[in-house]
């Protein structure tokens, strides 16, 4: 389903067809955790937004409004309004990191409900249950995020596990999708590489998963802590054991340089709240850097966010205004920011496509990876 | 610039030609108290939801951003991307609301701000230079609202003081369009009857301030705690004092029954914060009456909020969507429920010049009156 279009470096320029529409990769998917962007942005305003992919979170959306409620709607896409491919995670990296008093075995996950305290049971069948249930255009494996800094013993007893529950989540999946009431029979399952800072057991992962021959993969369990240089010599250690036929999604990933020095490293998809979550406390994205709103330099600017944007938001307001909005806490302020913001991330995906496809990746990459994460 | 177009008893058909856009009358005005409707919704989603007017609030602009930033930028419809006709309040009411510590005199009020404690002075003259200053399409003239109930005396003595207050104003908006860097040297001016409940202050004081020819008159001081019933019968006995060629607008009115109530009575133009902050707390209005989207019943329903209505929330969205969107807490609740209450609102009043143009009035009010209001 993933076509290589041309390289350059390592820096891979593709497009993955699934049954919901084809995505130009690389590609930046855009979170909506409980099927709505956080900030008043819907389906509808993502279409304006250069968005190819929403990505929703299975963990939230089992709690509420319930997955079979999803299910009986017609899916996450339905549900949401969202036309276009969706990918949904496994709930894990929620369950080990929102959920209180979790008790892990060999056979998943118990904990309790972040909303009400409830027990919850999760193991690799019920992910892929929920996310069958969800409908999503990609379902991810059940996996164990571990924390960092991770203690060698339990990162390679914790990625022997992932891997025995990625076996498990494909065996569910296929038996799923060959049923007749399933929503999206061609759900396709990307497996994910775990080992945390530690090389010998990233590669070991990655030789072990890529043998399932799955529709993509993902590299987990960084952008968690450790330092930048970490998470690039983990990317440019686990790259070279990827099947060159099959999507690399970093998953959690980030900053715009760090998506930047990721593509450079062979990466081909990205997920982060941070556009939304920075714009929602007045930080908005441009070419020049990271504009904070509330800063009283912008009261009488009437410059748009970015001189250079094409967004709905810079063609029609100012930053004066903007300004106005957050000091003012109008809930319009968010909504602007956070359309801003997406549509800065995907047209710099876009960008990326396109000097991949000029042939001048390095010197985009050299032109703004100075600029593109600075605050000015 | 009103022109009465035909009647149906005494409710009227009109249109107010003014510099920024002629309005169709009977007209709801959507209120964006510090330049933008609360809810996350911008100017540019107004052009889409029927809106002919918005109104901004003189106090909270005046307060922040300051209406010399906002004359600055251009004034009120460059700062909020609205290129429609802008009403603007003369600070009166939310002086007498939300300030603390006031003292009112002859020349005006002193009051504290409610961001800060500051004090600030505002008569007649300040108001009007403000309101100059922001730019708006319509100024409205420095009033008491006087509290319900209100003794007789205060009544009398403070609707005697607005009428001072009125002839003030008139004086200084004169002055201030015949300067040559006022913004908008062509800003109307519409004249507030008070009087509380009392008839013959009412029809006293809509006597006295016809005589000045304004470009149309409010009726004032309703909407504060009376009955319904006590607010028809002022509008019944202010009314036949009312020039017939300029508009009447009942400020801060108000359900959908009430307005059909007072068109009916002869009003061309209302305002009020109902359609957007009964929207925050998850209420919609529809032709069959009003849903509260907490409400469980609708965690399966695949219907939109109004299937008889157009707008941009109704064409997209379920009630299971919007009903899951609230209890998750997503500010996109706010915003779908907000966009679709202003639509129905201005759709509403659509309703009512189709009626009035169809010689239909009495039917259309009799078909929805009851059914309008009423909690589903």
């Amino acid at each position: 389903m993933y076509q290589l279009i041309k390289k350059e470096g390592r820096a891979r320029r593709g497009q993955l067809v699934t049954p919901h529409g084809t995505i130009q990769t690389p590609a930046f998917m855009n979170v909506a955790t409980c099927g709505a962007i956080k900030g008043a942005v819907s389906a509808l305003d993502l279409k304006r937004l250069k968005c190819q992919v929403q990505l929703c979170n299975t963990y939230h959306l089992h709690l509420r409004p319930g997955d079979e409620a999803v299910r009986k709607l017609g899916g996450l896409r339905k549900f949401t309004g969202w036309e276009g491919p969706v990918l949904t995670d496994s709930g894990g990296f929620q369950v080990f990191s929102l959920a209180k008093l979790r008790n892990i075995t060999e056979r998943g996950v118990t904990f309790a409900s972040h909303i009400d305290g409830h027990k919850i049971f999760m193991g690799p069948e019920e992910s892929m249950q929920i996310q069958s249930n969800l409908g999503s255009t990609i379902a991810m494996a059940f996996d164990e995020c571990v924390k960092n800094p991770a203690e060698y013993d339990y990162a390679k007893e914790s990625c022997e596990r992932t891997i025995r529950w990625l076996f498990r989540s494909k065996a569910e999946l296929d038996r799923l999708n060959g049923l007749p009431e399933t929503l999206n029979r061609n759900q396709m399952l990307f497996g994910i590489n775990q080992g945390s800072t530690y090389e010998d057991l990233r590669t070991d992962c990655m030789r072990r998963i890529r043998e399932l021959d799955l529709d993509g993969y993902a590299i987990g369990g960084l952008a968690v802590g450790e330092s930048a240089d970490v998470m690039y010599h983990i990317i440019e250690t686990v790259e070279p054991e990827m099947p060159e036929n099959k999507p690399r999604y970093l998953m959690g990933v980030g900053m715009p340089a760090n998506i930047l020095e990721a593509v450079k490293r062979g990466v081909d998809l990205f997920d982060c709240v941070l556009p939304t979550r920075n714009a929602r406390h007045g930080h908005a994205f441009t070419w020049d850097g990271c504009r904070n709103m509330f800063n009283s330099k912008y009261a009488l600017d009437e410059l748009p966010l970015d001189p250079q944007c094409g967004c709905p938001v810079c063609l029609n307001f100012s930053r004066a205004y903007i300004h106005h909005l957050f000091k003012s806490k109008e809930m319009l302020a968010m909504r602007l920011c956070v359309m801003h913001n997406i549509y800065f991330f995907n047209s710099m995906m876009e960008k990326i496509r396109d000097s991949l496809d000029r042939d001048n990746f390095s010197g985009f990459f050299e032109d703004n990876i100075q600029n593109i994460s600075q605050r000015i």
